[in-house]
């Protein structure tokens, strides 16, 4: 194991190192695709089964579309088209043969060529929503309220391991609703799922907020989203939730009879979360020794780490250390008694705090003794003594304690990261210097946030949803009269 | 609700109405790709979740690879993409551009061709060993075993929901061995997991055995499959376990350094079961009032319907169903309590029945004074009196004898459609009247059996493992002496 270079020294390498070196993904031979290796994929088990379990009790049911959709259903609603043509990848043909110039080689064969190309899903809306037009005649077919576990491929130039990736791991829900007030309490509901599982089970804290026109999803009439601060004081956007309007049923003429008799359009949400989160989990709490994973989401929560120098001495270690095992199985806390001893015990250490597993046991012969044994807490490194009687208990709060300590360590990095700026040259002091979330008042128009992106970089990530007096408020920037306070940073 | 054909009017126009009215499925606008709904999903996702605890208990674990693979590695084995190049979903492109001919409408953008031609995954054996190749050096560094759950798109000209799409849900699972033995070892112990997940779970018996090399997997050393028997004679592959030898190790050059100091080519299996399974289980044990599904894999185990005049009875009756409701969750049953006032009792008694539900129970009033449900068995059809005393009880043994009856009656089917022919005659007549399994000896030519199927559209479906003594027996269609005892069949 080499050493990571340091969060100050080059962040950026230091994110690729610890993703690679701790096994959660790499780079594959598919241009900007990645392999999800065991230890990443395990992080993402988990975060879907909480996310499933959280989907199903709002009333959630899974089901599964098309990878591909043909372009004359994908050009429909023209915004949504707009905004995904420049980073589609294209199926054109559906045949390979022998090339006759190369023998073991194969080529496209031009006679299997598409009539008509299928894009691959960079997102279903339009493939679901053609579908819906048969499933909804009235309004006793609505609500409809549909999730998907699925790939995307999003072709995009410049990649990174979980943060931006071609082809990405996701859910999308996508909801039918009789009338507008019911679409949007649904956006706003899985806004609030969004926030509550980042919060709780990642200990990532997140801003809920509107989004500006300009950073809407193509196709939506809002989008609303969690915003979160990294380490490196750039924001990331944690999760989406979009009031779709009617754009949708318009596009793909589903209307449905309603109560009163009327013929109208369905209105329609769609929302989701991608692997990308694995990346702002890494971001959020990791530090230069590794990964620091939230007790929530830990393949291993614990490791038990076994010392001894002869046989009786690791028989006896054993006995405890399965002992421990089986009561924290009990609890349902995940364990691992590492017993290689292939392997020195100061390598393990090294080994599971690069991993980020919040608690590491370590038992030695004087430590049966004294019956006690050593916890080291991966996300203070804080090593102390702990009795054994009582010890899966003890555990138990540890790793509660865990969860909250590194959800409050992130909040005060948050708040001593957000900063109140009233005119561009401490913007831009503030951008360079401190870097986070910069909070300022905003004139409401596109021109203005283009102008600052152009010099700095910086976007408004989000119009956070708490209510402000605009009584007198100017935009920092244009000096207009504001119409929002929001918040400004760089964004990954 | 229409009523279904019977099966023995159109026993293919009966399959397609029950996968359509049930809601399991439907075909959608993308050419054999079926959109699966929420009720088809909620079986393939209890099917997952045992499959993937079994994976886990036999020490696998989940990892994700790319959706494409670049040609170039595509045609690195040459069985593997000979075999798969004729059905493959080819990305040339990665962009769309606005269609200045006809405004609104979206072109391949020509400029934006790929350099090589990306393949949508068949399978993943190139895509994974190509990566293998930088994860194994030593024998330390084995075993891999690895599984992954995926979509998969074979170009498949004719297509039936679930059985033959051209995307569709699996499993594969890729292991990586420093010996023949080890991978052998592999290769029938994932054979026997799916067996034993097929006859547990889904309730269907099947035969174990080797595949001719006519019917092997494209760059597999030897094919093992589960063969299933459905109700009209003909049989399915239910699942396949793959010795692919050292073949994709020398394709992709992965040696390892053994223990003994040798580089030696690294061993393979892989192995998978998919969506198709749900094709084999509504065929095996439905009927012409519908679904019939297995308690272990029903989305709803128990649907309780209360029968009522007026409110007062209502209250009381909803009272004890829920009551039960909760007991029966206690014991991890999935129950329905169906107290929609706009649907009649019988309108739900034939929705329930079409749907599969294991068990019905109906509650009324006088019911309710007797101490007593009226209960309905699906697979039988039967009704009998249960006492609410001990209901809970009563129902879980239900389940666990349904489970074995359908079980049971698919394996009486299967041995009253499983007949030895010593004959060519015999074979044909058989073949067209009686259909099923035909046990028959064979000499171990990839020509007889050839010819056979040009004649008659039967195959070999498996050599099963089963101890046979050849002497004196000869081929029945070639009269040479036999080398195998084999079942053949026409098949799915
Ligand atoms: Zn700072
Ligand atoms: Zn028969």
């Amino acid at each position: 194991m080499a050493k990571l270079t340091p969060r100050n020294e080059d962040y950026s390498k230091w994110y690729n190192e610890l993703v690679t070196q701790t096994g959660l993904a790499e780079n594959s031979k598919v241009r900007g695709c990645m392999v999800i290796k065991p230890y990443g994929y395990a992080i993402w088990e988990k975060m879907q089964q909480q996310l499933d379990k959280m989907f199903k009790e709002t009333g959630h049911q899974n089901a599964y579309f098309p990878l591909f959709v043909p372009k004359s259903l994908f050009e429909a609603e023209e915004k949504n088209a707009e905004g995904f043509a420049k980073e589609c990848a294209v199926v054109t043909h559906y045949r390979l043969k022998n090339d006759v110039e190369n023998p073991g080689k194969l080529i496209v064969d031009p006679e299997a060529k598409l009539e008509e190309e299928l894009v691959v899903r960079p997102t279903s809306e339009a493939i679901i929503w053609s579908t819906y037009k048969n499933w909804i005649q009235s309004y006793r077919d609505l609500p409809i309220l549909i999730n998907q576990w699925a790939n995307v491929v999003r072709w995009e130039m410049r990649t990174r391991l979980f943060l931006r990736t071609a082809e990405f791991l996701w859910q999308e829900g996508h909801t039918a609703h009789a009338n507008k007030e019911e679409a949007w309490d649904e956006t706003k509901k899985m806004l609030d799922v969004y926030a509550e599982f980042v919060e709780e089970f990642m200990g990532i804290p997140v801003i809920k907020g509107t989004k500006t026109p300009n950073e809407r999803f193509a196709g939506a009439e809002e989008t609303l989203c969690i915003e979160a601060l990294m380490q490196d004081g750039k924001a990331l956007q944690a999760g989406t939730s979009h009031f779709l309007g009617q754009n949708f049923a318009k596009a793909f003429d589903v209307k449905f009879a309603s109560k009163e008799g009327t013929l109208d359009y369905v209105w329609a949400t769609s929302w989701g979360v991608s692997t990308r989160l694995i990346g702002a989990l890494i971001m959020t709490h990791s530090d230069d020794n590794g990964l620091v994973l939230p007790p929530k989401l830990a393949p291993i929560q614990v490791v038990i780490v076994p010392i001894h120098r002869n046989d009786e001495q690791k028989n006896a270690i054993a006995e405890v250390a399965l002992k421990l095992s089986n009561e924290l199985k009990q609890k349902g806390i995940s364990v691992k008694f590492d017993d290689d001893d292939n392997v020195k015990p100061g390598w393990k250490f090294n080994e599971y705090e690069l991993k980020g597993v919040p608690l590491r046991i370590a038992i030695g012969p004087r430590d049966l003794e004294n019956g006690q044994v050593e916890m080291a807490r991966r996300d203070t490194l804080e090593k102390s003594f702990e009795k054994l009687e009582g010890l899966a208990e003890t555990i138990e709060q540890k790793l509660d304690e865990i969860q909250e300590n590194i959800f409050n360590k992130a909040k005060d990095f948050r708040a001593n990261h957000t900063t109140e700026v009233s005119n561009f040259e401490e913007f831009k002091d503030v951008l360079e210097n401190k870097t986070g979330f910069i909070s300022a008042y905003w004139d409401g128009e596109s021109e203005t946030e283009e102008k600052i992106k152009a010099e700095t970089k910086a976007t408004i990530r989000c119009i956070p949803f708490s209510e402000v007096d605009l009584e007198g408020k100017v935009d920092f920037y244009s000096g207009n009269p504001a119409k929002f306070k929001v918040l400004y940073a760089k964004a990954y």
